[in-house]
């Protein structure tokens, strides 16, 4: 087993988080793992316009988090959009504590953790997030995070293996590409997921991350879910669109992954250090 | 003026465009631009799910128009996905004739022009397409370009000047950058336009973009319609936007441009070459 995690502080770089699933987040964490000991800032909670507040008030709540050293993990509670526009803010203020902590979260929020691996800060974390908690059978999710904080890596992607991975949604990983967040994943597996893309959006997307993926280790595909319907049907499945990129870009296809935008979305800390050893 | 173009082969290298409309082309160019000899490849009305036919017969139908040394203009029907996967194969193939050739379209079809221009093949033209004509003052769009093809430049984007010019689609750039269509833009003004896109969408794609255009002259924002209502305002205009993350990363933001998935589409000659004096 990994070091267990005991303090969790909670912020959202991105939209904001219901008060409600706070509260039932907080809740089953006192009854089920009375050691955590989580704290979910109000940030959290702040409405304007996209976002959980203005760039300045969400980059604040994640350097506040990530710069108290009696935090031992930063659990970010949403994704939506918006964690790239405090990205390179967080990495001009962070601090000693903040490099000695675990980021965790996914989606959006791929980016923090892209830009985290990429300079070596802490250790970033693929795992669900408070919000995950709206989904049928959300309480699983949480609970697979929590018991992960608490040492037990019975929530691991099962096909982790002995090469070092990491976990992307597909769109934020397509973004990030060719921006100073991109972290070098030579040797890497990629797992991607998606959500509420468009066939053809996600062969588009495809094109572009399959071009800038030379010497990762392969692809896996997660899961795709909430595609929307299209005036006429696209042709190919998604397996076949990301086969079909991964051959004609030489990318080896290591078939599919247990992460998406669902409630068995499962753990991948990004690389080998933050993994540890299964129990 | 430049030198006018006689005869212009239509193909679809994205999806098919539906044939009332090519007939109505053909029939406003007879009546009102008898020197032009317009050639709409039957692969223009092929259907295979999301694209005007598989790959090979796009490629192929592009190829026809480009390699016959009879034609002078390639004219692409309609954008809407699907250029970028027949583009290598375009290049793979493209013979000396079609080196000598015009290209003109926009959209989707950006990828084909963005890596002609790369490649200094032919001339890249953005410009209206076949497909235009089932706007609202299509027609108008239609002769304008009809009009260009006859060596009248009174349909360019009025703001070009001294500059070599390029002009895309926000998406269609984003998703062509670091792949090995993208052309070097430094020194250009960059005009964009976007449509179907949320804001937080094209907000994304804007960081993703300027985080790569260093070098060049500038941005100018074209039109962006057709924004889908989000369940929340974003908070700042497609202005805004552009405004910002032109600041961001210190590229200058040069006001608006006459582009866009509109009837008043202008006609944006990719570098100088191509541009000809006006008339």
């Amino acid at each position: 087993m990994h070091r267990p995690v005991r303090k969790v502080a909670i912020c959202a770089p991105a939209t904001p988080l219901k008060r409600e699933y706070a509260e039932r987040v907080a809740a089953l964490a006192v009854a089920e793992f009375p050691d955590l000991d989580l704290h979910f800032h109000e940030q959290c909670f702040v409405e304007e316009g996209h976002f959980a507040g203005p760039d300045e008030l969400r980059l604040a709540a994640l350097l506040e988090c990530a710069n108290d050293p009696a935090i031992d993990a930063v659990w970010f509670a949403k994704g939506g959009y918006g964690s790239n526009r405090i990205t390179q803010g967080f990495h001009d203020h962070a601090n000693e504590a903040a490099r000695a902590k675990t980021y965790v979260g996914y989606s959006d929020c791929g980016t923090l953790l892209g830009a985290l691996y990429r300079n070596s800060i802490g250790h970033a974390v693929h795992a669900p997030m408070p919000c995950d908690l709206a989904r049928e059978g959300g309480e699983d999710a949480i609970r697979r995070v929590l018991s992960w904080f608490g040492g037990d890596d019975g929530g691991l992607e099962p096909g982790l293996g002995d090469t070092p991975a990491v976990a992307f949604n597909l769109y934020t990983l397509a973004m990030m590409l060719g921006t100073p967040f991109m972290p070098d994943l030579s040797g890497h597996e990629v797992l991607i997921e998606e959500v509420a893309e468009h066939e053809y959006a996600i062969d588009r997307l495809f094109f572009h991350v399959t071009a800038q993926l030379e010497g990762v280790a392969g692809i896996r595909l997660g899961e795709v879910t909430a595609i929307p319907e299209n005036d006429r049907p696209f042709g190919a499945s998604v397996v076949e669109i990301a086969q079909d990129w991964c051959s004609r870009s030489g990318i080896p296809y290591l078939g599919r992954a247990e992460i998406g935008h669902t409630a068995t979305n499962r753990i991948v800390p990004f690389g080998l250090e933050a993994r540890g050893t299964r129990a």
